[in-house]
């Protein structure tokens, strides 16, 4: 079968393998349900943001990991070895960099509602770049700022009003979203022009991110267009030439063999093209370009691991096989009725002759991983592998039907390490009084 | 404003009162977000079903506080001294049951893919009644039964054929359902039958759940009829009469103004009628009946405050109220798109002039707490209550964006105490190697 991904195999047993590791002997290492990921993937991944940026936008180019898709500490530890900067969203987020050691001055801090507490906690770990969402928190930061006798740095999170096609969960460009401002009613340009009116922070430059899981290069071209059109906007209405724009992130990742590969090198150059072309016609300074893949980065690299335990079929319906997670360890399909590939472990090269709903654990009907999925025939004990779901995944993860999250496991070169472990039962109950 | 329940009201100050206490302070002294229940009205709610129970059913009647509402170990302390039994659908369950010194006995053990871990676990600590749900799993229990030389009391979980008419991922009572084994095709008897020829498992009797959040007595009264005549049928094909019929739970909970009260105790009479009445009628012996509400014993205790952040007013679409939590706490919107209702805790008096939608803070346009909702005016600072949330908030809560979960604050004759510690960001770190 079609494995989506070149650190995905099968070996001699007839087992599928990850990044060369059996994932039927990793199931018995580290039980089921379990998060494996190969680290290969994910450095190989930066690495092509990495050169793509630089080559395309100049070497000052800068690609931030999102945090929001995967975040733990190791996996800062990775992004700050490979050069990567980070983007977080929450003191949460902040607090887990600083754990790794991850550099300050490359946060960019984001966030529609940022909270006194996380400002505080920004201010006080030296995060480089707060990307400022509204007018009452640019004012909030301004004073902060002030009160320490500091200047903070800032980009304003604008809204270009693109629709980029996609769920509209994640559709976070357009007009009508409550992330940043529109340029469309002049919201965006009123924030600029209250933001330079402010002494204790400098406006670096402007932020868009017009979406997630976006398979058309088209939206990226566009919010580059409208991006740079509204730096020289900016610079002929208030005389102040930006030195940054951030063009966000949100390229698609196949999670089915329907889903046609995403040339990521090739977006970008397309996006620089469009950026410097008019940078050089309009007499604009090029702005150092900041990019902000998350799910793209990790999502594929990752797998989860189950054990198959029923498998029902209801005649004249569909045949459920319930495996030992489900929708607390992943709620994609249970929010947007994501679509996954799923396969049997221990016969990944069986012809998938079966049509099954794969059903979760929990004592809920839409817990599922997914409906109409077709897999090899499988019985209890079997191990059944999701392909990606390295993003949003652990991420989202929930104790719901007190189930403990799975470990992530990080394989590389033959060697599997425990990066989180498994939580216990008695970490269900270690705040309960 | 309608406050939905009289454990809610309007103090002196103005301000919303929980329990007799005012929010306002609560929050103040708590932080938030936070959820905050009342405890009187969760005992009042269990002896509602108590004696409903009881008086309509008989003195043996149980009702089974349904955990997977709401788990932690001091919501079975509670169930423990009203005299409730539980259900568990997972070891966690189980672990924070057992942590409690709730009686193992008075378990019922749930859930549609037990693993061998949680049957263990689950016979170590001497659960009362496992509730079977397919045939791999009767089998496993049985050959775990004889292997510890005991004989394990059983139900089997029976799909009525009912459609409650509720969202389709918390119907779960139709033939098409990942839980248990239908009438209609044949199943149910096929495994009734297979339970009676084993020598380590008793068949009690039969369990059904036709689904949640239904406000129809229609599916309820249904089951009762369709459940019982299943027992008739297995005494006549079989020679063998089950002692108790387990009636499940999912009685509706008003979350708005729109939604109709139920009457707990009219439904439960109902049930009783046609129980009953078919018993007489057929010499049958009325079986011991348990319930299993969980929503409906804890959902409109519970409340969430928030504080108000940023209020964007995006003109010619519509006004985004952002809070400092969302769908990490509360995913039943960005799930299910569940109604609550929403007031400004500082003002609820004042009239609700504003159509907002509210916004959660993670970095995702599906992160709402509601659209199109009533509100009073407000501005950053405010305190913001979300109404009815005692039940599925706490139980499916994430650390999506790195948030920390909020305490659980129980309420009671005017004591506030923590019931769940808020979650620290060391938490969030803690299995992190």
């Amino acid at each position: 079968m079609n494995l989506l991904y070149n650190h995905l195999s099968v070996n001699e047993q007839g087992h599928l393998t990850i990044g060369g590791m059996d994932t039927v002997e990793l199931a018995a290492t580290y039980g089921t349900p379990a998060y494996i990921m190969d680290e290969n993937a994910i450095r190989n991944q930066m690495q092509t943001y990495l050169r793509a940026a630089r080559e395309s936008f100049g070497a000052d180019a800068l690609p931030l990991y999102a945090s929001k898709a995967l975040c733990f500490t190791g996996i800062y530890r990775i992004a700050a070895e490979e050069g990567m900067g980070v983007d977080c969203v929450s003191g949460g987020e902040l607090y887990t960099a600083r754990a790794a050691g991850f550099p300050a001055s490359r946060i960019y801090f984001h966030g529609n509602n940022k909270t006194v507490r996380d400002i505080n906690d920004a201010m006080d770990m030296g995060v480089g770049t707060f990307v400022v969402d509204n007018t009452e928190e640019l004012l909030s930061i301004e004073a902060h700022a002030a009160a320490r006798g500091i200047t903070q740095r800032i980009l304003l999170r604008i809204s270009p009003g693109i629709d980029p096609h996609t769920h509209k969960a994640i559709s976070t460009g357009s007009v009508d979203s409550k992330f940043g401002s529109a340029i469309e009613t002049g919201q965006a340009m009123a924030i600029v022009k209250l933001a330079l009116e402010q002494q204790h922070v400098k406006l670096a430059g402007i932020h868009c991110h017009v979406g997630s899981q976006i398979f058309d290069n088209e939206p990226f071209k566009a919010a580059a267009d409208i991006m740079t059109r509204f730096i020289a906007v900016i610079k002929a209405e208030c005389g102040y030439e930006l030195e940054e724009l951030n063009l966000g992130g949100g390229l698609g990742v196949p999670y089915t063999e329907y889903d046609r590969e995403v040339d990521y090198a090739a977006v970008i150059r397309e996006m620089a093209e469009i950026t410097k072309g008019f940078c050089v016609a309009n007499g604009i300074k090029m702005p150092r370009v900041i990019l902000e893949p998350g799910r793209s980065l990790v999502a594929a690299a990752g797998i989860t691991l189950y054990t198959v335990g029923s498998v029902k079929e209801i005649p004249g319906f569909r045949t459920y096989v319930s495996v030992d997670g489900g929708m607390p360890d992943n709620p994609r399909y249970a929010l947007y009725q994501s679509r996954y590939t799923a396969l049997i472990a221990n016969c990944p090269n069986a012809p998938r002759t079966e049509r099954v709903t794969i059903a979760g654990r929990c004592c809920e009907s839409g817990d599922l991983i997914g409906e109409d999925m077709p897999l090899q025939a499988t019985k209890r004990g079997d191990i059944l592998a999701v392909l990606t779901t390295g993003a949003y995944n652990f991420a989202m993860a929930s104790n719901y039907n007190r189930l403990p999250r799975p470990p992530v496991i990080l394989v590389r070169d033959g060697v599997a390490r425990v990066a989180v472990r498994r939580e216990s039962y008695e970490d269900l109950i270690k705040n309960d009084l």
